[in-house]
């Protein structure tokens, strides 16, 4: 176990990370360092207003305690009390196009001292498409299977399953988007396969993303597709603070809230009991996209 | 207890609200019934785009079942598996006009059967403004004293206080807004002054609100003032995805998702670390408005 390599390759990360975003968007990426009471911190990356992103960020933080908050995880409530480390890359993006789907990356470290010391990853990717386009959500999809192909045959299916059961709104019944990967808790078989697992995660992400962007970022649009986008955003929101663990452990432990928060999309619009007109492009996707199905 | 007659005035009180609010606002509200598989059902009256409200709603609602669901109540975990009923009337307005303010009302019946048959009533209004008017908040708190002044010298104290404590978010160290009256778990000394007590904040509302409308509907404003009711919202949506009890309990336990987030306003926006001028009038929100103060 070794925070130091994975503490570099997060930083080194979201440099990579905002230099290509910088480069597609031709506006560069505002710089928020921050210091937590408690211990740690982070810089914040973010962009508002951008040529392409209308509002986004990646963000590094690493929080460190000697009291591990006995709210900070339901599943390993037995860590309460003990030393901690958490040291992660979150990446959320809001085109204005809304012919560009949104995007969300994370990779995460977590490791608790004591008699009986553990660590584990976290992480994955996963895409919101307001006007759904088939190539796209493939091209995405394979670039997370081809990620995660070198540690094992059935890793991808996994993750692939285990992100459409997390980004699902229960109250909706709807997921919410066109799904990507998911990983927590992983420790095995050891920190370096680990760890190489969750480089493969990170680093695949630009190569998943920017050539949708790149594709869709000139397609025309009006007020209505702007519209639906905002209304579908809604569903982003609801997401992220009904369920998202990260969102809720954050903002209840004290995290920088402007920085958890940078993932709330720039407009959003709520309409009661609205539904798509059958046949229309909206339609298409609540039953194409918002669907979980084999992309690949 | 008696169950027939808290319905009897929740639904009277939700036609009474409805019509002095389409009075005011010269648009009739929809009106959608609904009916919950597990038992029981609700109105929802609805109005969006409206000659003074933006989006809005007045909800009855009276749920009931054979065994409460464990996730119910932290606070009454005992209760799990019990019959139960769990009726409301709960409103919220959002005015399109910035110089207007949103405005929140609750009243609320639950009762348990077994062996020890439990109930109490809960309930409570709050306002929350964008640019404040002090003489308009005074109006508020005045009308909230007023309607429990007859139950006691020091009810208001009390339910403005738990009130003020309740509507804030702790992620931002700030109240939702300018305060009101907040309650819950009352079942003292009998049903009969709760009840009367109750009505009595139900009764309320209108007085407490309408004349604040009608003193405003008419300020000029520009895209400016939008601009910041709509950043302002985004602080009414986290309050309520991540700490309103009866919404998360709500979207837990299988409630109409629509009727719920209802309370959610039409257009919404959130901004990176955005802070007032020096001075200004947005800054006045903060520096007079969301401070717990004694009103009246």
């Amino acid at each position: 176990m070794n925070v130091d390599a994975v503490r570099a390759y997060f930083t080194s990360l979201q440099e990579r990370l905002v230099a290509g975003l910088e480069a597609i968007d031709g506006t560069p990426f505002k710089s928020d360092a921050w210091s937590r009471p408690g211990g740690g911190g982070g810089v914040s990356r973010v962009i508002e207003g951008g040529g392409l992103f209308e509002r986004g960020g990646v963000n590094f933080s690493h929080v460190s305690g000697v009291q591990l908050p006995a709210t900070a995880s339901a599943a390993h409530a037995h860590l309460a009390g003990r030393a901690f480390e958490a040291l992660g890359v979150s990446l959320v993006l809001h085109p204005e196009n809304p012919h560009c789907p949104t995007a969300h990356m994370n990779v995460r470290f977590f490791a608790a001292g004591g008699e009986a010391p553990v660590w584990w990853f976290g992480g994955g990717m996963d895409l919101t498409p307001y006007y759904g386009n088939k190539d796209d959500v493939r091209h995405f999809h394979g670039c997370c299977r081809d990620a995660l192909s070198p540690f094992g045959a059935d890793r991808h299916a996994r993750y692939k399953a285990w992100c459409d059961r997390y980004f699902f709104l229960k109250h909706r019944n709807e997921p919410r988007g066109a799904g990507g990967i998911f990983f927590d808790d992983l420790n095995e078989p050891d920190f370096d396969s680990c760890f190489a697992l969750t480089r493969s995660v990170g680093d695949a992400f630009l190569g998943a993303y920017l050539p949708i962007l790149a594709k869709r970022r000139d397609c025309a649009y009006c007020e209505r597709e702007r519209d639906f986008q905002a209304y579908r955003r809604g569903r982003y929101v609801e997401f992220n603070l009904v369920y998202d663990r990260g969102t809720l452990f954050g903002l209840q432990s004290g995290g920088r809230t402007e920085s958890i928060l940078m993932s709330l999309p720039p407009i959003v619009k709520w309409r009661y009991d609205w539904r798509p007109e059958p046949g229309s492009a909206e339609e298409q996707l609540y039953s194409e996209f918002l669907v979980a199905r084999d992309w690949i």
